[in-house]
């Protein structure tokens, strides 16, 4: 068994599929990708039409959307190297894994891109973010936060039971708050801010940060402005 | 077995998931909301918590969010009514259906629905279409084409044979050509409009022009100025 995960590890949606092969106990190769690789007319045609990274290669077989490759992973090897559960066999709890992973896409992920693309790619290449998408784009995140909050009451996980759901969230979470400094979104809001503790906490994603040196990224994206 | 679908069928997003139950065979009531409707806190807290449609119940169990609804139904009913499959048994075929729907819902819908909103519900509630965003959606779905055009060489359907994939792309490339008349995005790649033509030549689709009358929902949302 090969795996390659072709992407580099400071991006949010390759530490998704890092934290899903760690928990699915499996191991891989990384092979980092830089934005001018991905834009190269043999990546676009033989990697990631869009020329977007991560892109997963096992054993001859290439899948590439994290999401896509992380549902691959967990219907082929789920529950061979470790007992860990990201999609449940139940057919109803399986749907519920995938309504948050719905949610997660359209309704969190959707601004926290667009606010992260002004806080930390703007300022990155050296220009003053627009203040109106900034607001705009926070006060969209908070309303989702809010639902969260709600939906969250009792729960260690979003579904109850940890999923790929949760995990999803977390990379681009991780920027947000320590790279963008925008955590009083979270931290204003007990349920969620529990919730992202117990993410925080889990074995897998510590060792991630200290493996793939998450601390260095931050400085590296952080906005000393 | 009691299947309900809660949604307009005018809704592009209630209409990919009549268009799966059809395809699997099963029958199913449904219960027409209003945009008022999904609003409302009643709907909120017992529905939809983001005050979306479309939403289903199946024998006391509720689940939200189209593709997530559409994955549910598959991973219960395919096989048991009909022979038609849309996401395969096989973990490669699987893999490569759920990358086209993450290609789908990334650089397909999103352009797409914002395209939609200038072209249809902006001038519904009687106002002019903000041109430039329509310029710039109209570019960025022209280049996701130009990508399928590539992609669909050779092939009558996205992975090759007809997935749950397809299905999500129908209902709002039907709106943005027949009410929106924006067809030429389309007409003018050859294999995109061949994939296109094999689409709305289904008998499931056509059934479902003609029971919800879409020509009538066309008119309804079509602008006239």
């Amino acid at each position: 068994m090969t795996i390659t995960v072709f992407g580099t590890p400071a991006s949010p949606f390759t530490l998704i599929l890092i934290y899903v092969l760690k928990e699915l106990g499996l191991s891989f190769e990384n092979v980092p990708t830089t934005h001018e690789d991905i834009k190269t007319p043999e990546y676009l045609a033989t990697k990631h039409p869009f020329g977007i990274s991560p892109v997963l290669t096992d054993n001859g077989f290439q899948v590439y959307e994290s999401r896509a490759i992380a549902r691959y992973l967990i219907n082929k090897y789920q529950g061979t190297k470790s007992s860990t559960v990201l999609i449940p066999s139940d057919v109803h709890k399986a749907a519920l894994v995938e309504q948050f992973i719905s949610v997660e896409t359209s309704y969190y992920t959707q601004p926290l891109v667009k606010l992260l693309t002004q806080l930390i790619s703007v300022r990155r290449q050296g220009n003053e973010p627009d203040l109106k998408i900034v607001n705009e784009a926070r006060e969209e995140l908070g309303k989702t936060l809010d639902v969260y909050e709600k939906l969250l009451e009792g729960k260690d996980y979003l579904t109850g039971e940890f999923s790929l759901a949760d995990i999803t969230h977390l990379p681009l979470t991780y920027y947000a708050i320590n790279s963008a400094c925008e955590g009083d979104l979270w931290n204003q809001r007990p349920n969620v801010s529990k919730w992202l503790k117990n993410l925080n906490e889990r074995e897998s994603w510590k060792n991630i940060a200290t493996e793939y040196k998450l601390s260095e990224q931050i400085k590296f994206t952080k906005y000393n402005g």
